[in-house]
């Protein structure tokens, strides 16, 4: 089956009636077919209904069925074929080898927690027997964590197979036993569509309820803000804007049950350069960091956006490096007309802010949407006084803080907001000065890396893609890797409750092999 | 030392200056010596201050150095001796053995959180190992959770030890790392200051900076939303009425850097009363029911302040055997002057609301604010029709919920907001129509328990304290418990660190002998 335009509500598909949009081609500017219908107000009940009736039913299967629901959506998502990369280069402008990636990566998310589903150590199983003999007893006490109960997932721009309908956040909360209704991104509606039924025939294929995925297909914010204010719904998964991030943390807190918002929202992601690995390396790191700033058109939310360096001249050579590296960069389009055009807009408001100094450009390109890298650079003391400094520009734009000292370098560490990424470039001898940053970097990022590039984010067991307010709205989590299931789960605690209504999971047979908390002391399944 | 009536700000101490009030006795009404000064908007100033300074240095203390102090603060406490049952006796009404009972508990929970720290599972320490040989290869990941920044307490008026200065909240984030600052609460304030320089001792004791703790005294609201608001503050911990904790939650979520707020507030803790164990039991139920809900006068956040059962002879069997232990029950004494006047309104209103039948009255009290018990019913249609029948009445209040079958009592399982618990009697034969209405109340109830009464909070690694809006502001979370530690914690990813700059939680020789999750699989250290 082709793109239709239709949202997909349960096992049903309909063509939405509140008018419609069209996908846009970023390279060329221009609309593609076919038209989107869009959702209304009674769609969203519908979702919202489905997926409450599917709740508990879902919530209430095996970890091998989810691990195999899990999996069949992977399958699924390879079985549409080439298809799918084709419309979603012509959506996003992205190259197709990075596409294939993406969904090669988004694969990989959905088999991990597979994996994360069948060990069973995110439901934190706890038992404390009882002590009858104390004065006065204790019952018998067993927790484990279950589903939060029905997930609202808003697509990203910028990965359209990896943070979209099917993406870390649908992934995560399915594994966590939470249907999904997805509001698709209008920069990658076909691309939506074509995941979002493979998700559906994955629904129909295990035998789930069939509210346990819904799409929707919104203009503006209406849908995503009353999905979000919709009671049936108890957790969001948001990448995107700030200030689309912040709009839907207000809506959720203003609900008359509040409920957590996961939004990914904006980091600069800075990059400290220590003295004595810029002494040595100055040309390599400022090639490599030329690569990173560029890569997919510096649309990742991992962008290194600024560099922090001590005034001196190996930062000159890094500059002079970085300068021919970027000269040599051809434009390359962006997602959509409009974060283009929000590119071209916050570029130049940088550089018309007094103190910054433009110090290269990448090529202008050749498509519609093209943006043109920029590298600026300003005193530690202006960026300092200049909040509007630390304003994220989405794009291959990267800004150079000169410090007179490592004072001025400490200082700014500290007057960062909280960012996803801190990067340390240093060698041995520098490692005393970057003691003195690190319990800094620490309360500021949500990742701490050395001698490399914050793009590239793994789908590991250890990463986290998390970090204090701003970056995201919740620095208690992380959006890539194992834990962010735990974003979607709740301790529940049963005492004296008997052997036969107890859950699997908290069965004296263990009969999902699970690790155990028993009388505080942490066991392995045998 | 006597009680002064001072603040604590790190190691000094200083009379407020903003005016002053005393503690009131509630037994006799009368306000009692010393009188306790007032803190300005200075003194949150320097109290967050120094608790900024002292961050850094304390969340890097090791697990022994921050065990020790935990076991130091419990010590210090005991130290305290009987001047501070006396003067918690008095500020509270509460009865002699129930403060020594609680502060047994409150050490208990000092050193359960010893145990935590020492056995660091709340680590989440995780380690990636490089793949250098991968296209693209994968750096060295690792990650580990560590202390979110200063946690604001806000004490309980009804556990004046144990949820209070030195109580779970403080005791989890000192746990996680992080430093406190309590704001006293004005029912047991010369209590608050005893144990306040307990903690102070501790502080000195185990040569950690002054700025681990401050304890502040404030009238009305400014001081607690000054302290909540303030950037150095990242999380707040409260104990309290649903309007205060929602005003806080309100506060949080409208800073510039919003964070979490775990606000314990609201709960009316329904008891499911199955037909077949009512038919077996129904004086036995009937008679710990009472003993439950008049405990500590009622004043328990898991008070069973609803009963929800079918429509029977054995119904009005229960209800005859609880109205004779009822009307043996002497009036005992509230808290406060105000939590006193709050209950004689409530069940004032309760009893004018269409539908509502008195069933019962315990004995009127001799105290100045002795709390009347009283029991009263309605039917399943009246309490769907009637949100306010759903209204915490703080104290020895209890409804019954008349049903006149199962679709009814699933009807207001469904219908009930979030709970801290929620309690089933049953036996053998009732357990099919159990497993119907258990996965309702997995939804609503942080803790589901049988044929027991909910009062009674064991302090242990199953428990959860914790619960839907507006039971808590976080379902995610528990006050009471081991893991009651994973509020104040974010996690933190090390990528490519090099292994001189490690956290020791995460060094390839594990000096901690942590558990940890090495390559997706959990390890225990040899």
């Amino acid at each position: 089956m082709q793109i239709q335009g239709n949202l997909i509500i349960g096992q049903q598909e309909k063509f939405g009636s509140e008018g419609h949009i069209k996908a846009i081609n970023p390279a060329t500017n221009t609309e593609m077919e076919p038209a989107f219908g869009l959702a209304n107000l009674h769609d969203v009940e519908q979702a919202c209904a489905l997926a409450q009736a599917a709740f508990d039913t879902y919530r209430a299967t095996t970890p091998e069925q989810r691990a195999q629901f899990l999996e069949t959506i992977a399958d699924e998502i390879l079985a549409i074929g080439n298809v799918l990369i084709e419309r979603a280069h012509s959506e996003t402008g992205l190259p197709v080898a990075r596409l294939e990636g993406e969904r090669g990566r988004t694969m990989n998310q959905l088999r991990l927690f597979a994996k994360v589903v069948r060990d069973g150590h995110y439901l934190n199983a706890t038992l404390d027997a009882a002590l009858p003999e104390r004065t006065p007893p204790r019952p018998d006490l067993r927790m484990r964590k279950l589903a939060v109960g029905p997930v609202a997932v808003f697509g990203a721009s910028n990965f359209p197979l990896a943070f979209s309908v099917a993406g870390g956040d649908t992934a995560s909360a399915l594994a966590a036993g939470c249907p999904v209704i997805v509001k698709a991104h209008s920069a990658h509606l076909g691309t939506s569509e074509l995941v979002g039924r493979a998700v559906q025939k994955a629904v129909a294929r295990c035998n789930l309820p069939e509210g346990v995925f819904s799409m929707l297909v919104g203009d503006g914010r209406q849908i995503g803000q009353s999905l979000v204010s919709h009671p049936v719904i108890k957790a969001v998964g948001f990448t995107g804007s700030r200030q689309g991030g912040v709009a839907l943390m207000r809506t959720a807190a203003q609900r008359k049950e509040p409920i957590p918002v996961y939004a990914e929202m904006s980091s600069i992601n800075p990059v400290f350069l220590m003295p004595a690995a810029l002494a040595e390396k100055s040309v390599g790191i400022a090639q490599a960091f030329v690569e990173s700033l560029t890569l997919g058109s510096g649309q990742f939310c991992t962008n290194p956006g600024m560099v922090v360096a001590l005034e001196s001249p190996e930062l000159q050579s890094f500059i002079s490096a970085a300068s021919t590296a970027l000269a040599a960069k051809p434009g390359s389009t962006m997602l959509t007309p409009g974060i283009h055009q929000a590119y071209v807009s916050g570029t130049q408001r940088l550089s018309e802010i007094e103190g910054v100094t433009m110090l290269a450009q990448g090529q202008v390109g050749a498509s519609a949407c093209a943006a043109q890298a920029k590298l600026s650079s300003c005193t530690a003391q202006h960026f300092l006084a200049t909040p509007a400094l630390e304003d994220e520009i989405f794009g291959p734009s990267s800004l150079i803080i000169r410090c007179e000292n490592m004072q001025e370098v400490q200082a700014v560490a500290e007057h960062l907001e909280g960012q996803l990424t801190a990067t340390v470039h240093a060698v041995a001898a520098d490692y005393a000065l970057v003691k003195n940053l690190l319990p800094v970097l620490e309360r500021k990022a949500g990742r701490i890396l050395f001698n490399g590039f914050p793009t590239g984010v793994e789908v590991a067991h250890a990463m986290v893609h998390g970090g204090p307010f701003p970056s995201t709205s919740d620095s208690r989590s992380t959006s890539v890797g194992a834990t962010a299931i735990d974003r979607f789960v709740r301790p529940v605690c049963y005492q004296a409750v008997p052997a036969d209504l107890l859950p699997p999971a908290l069965r004296d047979d263990n009969p999902w092999a699970l690790p155990r908390i028993v009388d505080g002391e942490l066991k392995l399944a045998v």
